[in-house]
């Protein structure tokens, strides 16, 4: 399937920050400016590179997108924001935009500081090499620890819809910020657009939970054309509903591709609570669940052991009565209104579900009809390897 | 050094509960009625033996602790319950106590059931054993994972201080309740009783945090028998601070032991948050910095990442400016108003410190005068050998 949608051009290229030689610089352009909207990490410490897009995103518009890998600019002080900006003009010299219409994303080390002479010299060759076809070299190049790009594609009102995305399941999670970019060439709303965006990360790359870390750099940003001619979509438009369904889907195929790209080396644990007054409620014991260390090992070595889900969410600050409180773990009923069930045999069958590569782990707190999914996965030795070996 | 205190006794003895033939119920006795007080787990689905000590609680006294290791008594629904209550009775008939004045507790295996008949033939052979000696006993009946007893002893107002601990450092935290049961000869006021352990135990036990997971059973109890003689100690007496420091002295003498227990395979971490505008908010930073999964690997790698202490500092939900972000690691300045600092040297001289035991990573926020320290350990291997390995 060639990835493309019309108006849009894309490069990745290889500028040196990476010792690999792998390719890790990016760049996303429209031929017209751009209704744009971006969704960013809540970390008190934002990397500069989102300082400086924010700031470009105020007025709700924006051409293009530079994005290095390999080294993350972040916690670099003042000559961090400077190497940020830097980036944006130079990009828009080369584009024959202002730097205010490019955004800019950064992503890997944490500390060190950019090498700009190299990143000044690849951004003219990332202009040359931009492409209607591009796709592909850009979902690459912002790439760190995942073992394969993430792309998706959709059809949507007659026109079309793009997402790369780069973070990896477990495999890093030091450098396992999350970026997604999403381009379409419907017009949009400046307002809709954000809420819509706004609307599909909440449920969907804001649901996944690796460690419980929060980046200091994870970004989503959305730009939209208009190259399709359509008359530009509102909350009340006809297709407004479409356009979200649409968008929400793409959202999710791209988290499911981060949730795999650990895969390999480990189990994705999907954890299910409901029964809480609200959503937020379950989503909270769902993130406790997801985030729990004693489940994470449980699942690396597929020991259904409900004991761990119970202590972790009588934690969660969520209230249920113990004697309300059902575990089920792949699809086999463990532990029913607060009474251990099934014997041997249930848990033998629940061991096997968790051989799996999917496992769900479901838990019913008997308070009301909030519900809420969180995709997890385990935590294997590879993740203590890695994260421990790493060196600044 | 001969662990006693006046009008009590204690004993430790094998009623087969481990397979391991290793010692498993532990019985605490005051030969009169003792104040008591106790502070217990926040978990919503609390052992039984913690809804039954509570009640029994109710009226400050109690004369007896039973308590059994090997198998929690968590999550049996009524027959927990019926469990825990006949543990209390069955201590009782022997003691010739009501039921009411005899606490219970339990720690080992979630999710399965006490074996009663040799808890009920144990429950008189630790009576017969007995002693004013038998604190040792007692200490290593409690133990689940640990890799040895603690114990610790003081003096205070020419009467004594004794406490007995167990939870182990890293090594098991599934089962890594922590119990800790003090007594001593003082008469003490109800009153001021609970208001000292909880002061105490908010300042020492709940600061460790191994893994960031509260288990269903923990539980620390103090009794006060007035065998020395001495008017009550209430709040306004002359020997209060006294008093309260040498019970913080104690509680922190067992903090460290549980801490140092986990040692032999791994380090230990003091985080040290100041400068927020409360001592809460720096706790609540510490908390989320000892918990973080990429700081305890980082640990176990002894690699000065202070970049992943940045990073969870910043989503710990504490206000603070990047700008005035410092972070030290094993004393040596690595980040200082949100720039790095030192360059390649400290980041040697900081490794260097971090392969020691104890490793001290202080982080400043510029905004007030409330501090926190929270006792940590770093993630191995062996965490997650024993938590995957270990099966229900």
């Amino acid at each position: 399937m060639a990835y493309r949608v019309p108006g849009f051009r894309a490069a990745g290229i290889r500028c040196g920050i990476k010792r690999s030689g792998a390719l890790d610089l990016a760049l996303i352009v429209s031929d017209r400016p751009a209704v744009a909207a971006g969704v960013f990490t809540r970390n008190r410490v934002p990397g500069a590179p989102i300082t400086v897009s924010r700031a470009h995103l105020r007025g709700g518009r924006a051409q293009a997108i530079v994005v290095n890998s390999g080294i993350s600019n972040v916690a670099m002080g003042a000559s961090g924001l400077r190497d940020a900006r830097r980036m944006t003009e130079l990009t828009g010299v080369e584009l024959g935009l202002r730097a205010v219409d490019v955004l800019v994303s950064s992503t890997g080390v944490i500390g060190r500081a950019l090498p700009m002479p190299r990143i000044a010299a690849g951004i003219p060759r990332a202009v040359r090499a931009l492409s209607a076809t591009g796709w592909s070299a850009a979902s690459r190049a912002i790439l760190t620890t995942d073992t394969r790009p993430k792309l998706a594609q959709a059809r949507v009102s007659g026109a079309s819809l793009l997402g790369i995305a780069k973070g990896s399941g477990m495999t890093m999670p030091d450098m396992a910020t999350m970026l997604a970019f999403v381009v379409t060439d419907l017009a949009v709303d400046p307002g809709f657009l954000r809420q819509a965006l706004r609307q599909a990360v909440g449920e969907t790359f804001n649901r996944l939970s690796i460690d419980g870390e929060t980046s200091t750099s994870d970004s989503v940003v959305l730009l939209a054309n208009g190259a399709a001619g359509n008359r530009p979509l509102g909350p009340r438009s006809a297709r407004a509903k479409e356009f979200e369904r649409v968008l929400l889907d793409l959202c999710r195929e791209l988290t499911e591709k981060l949730a795999a790209d650990g895969e390999g080396a480990s189990r994705v644990a999907e954890i299910v609570v409901t029964g809480t007054r609200t959503d937020t409620l379950a989503e909270r014991a769902a993130r406790k669940i997801a985030n729990s260390l004693l489940v994470k090992t449980a699942l690396f070595g597929a020991d259904p052991n409900w004991g761990r889900v119970v202590q972790t969410v009588g934690a969660a600050g969520v209230p249920f009565k113990p004697e309300d409180l059902g575990v089920r773990i792949g699809g086999v009923q463990l532990l029913q209104r607060g009474t251990p069930v099934g014997g041997a045999s249930a848990l033998r069958r629940a061991r096997r579900a968790m051989h799996k590569k999917r496992v769900e782990i479901a838990v019913s707190l008997g308070r009301g009809r909030g519900s809420a999914r969180v995709t997890s996965c385990d935590l294997s030795y590879e993740y203590v390897r890695i994260n421990a070996e790493y060196t600044t």
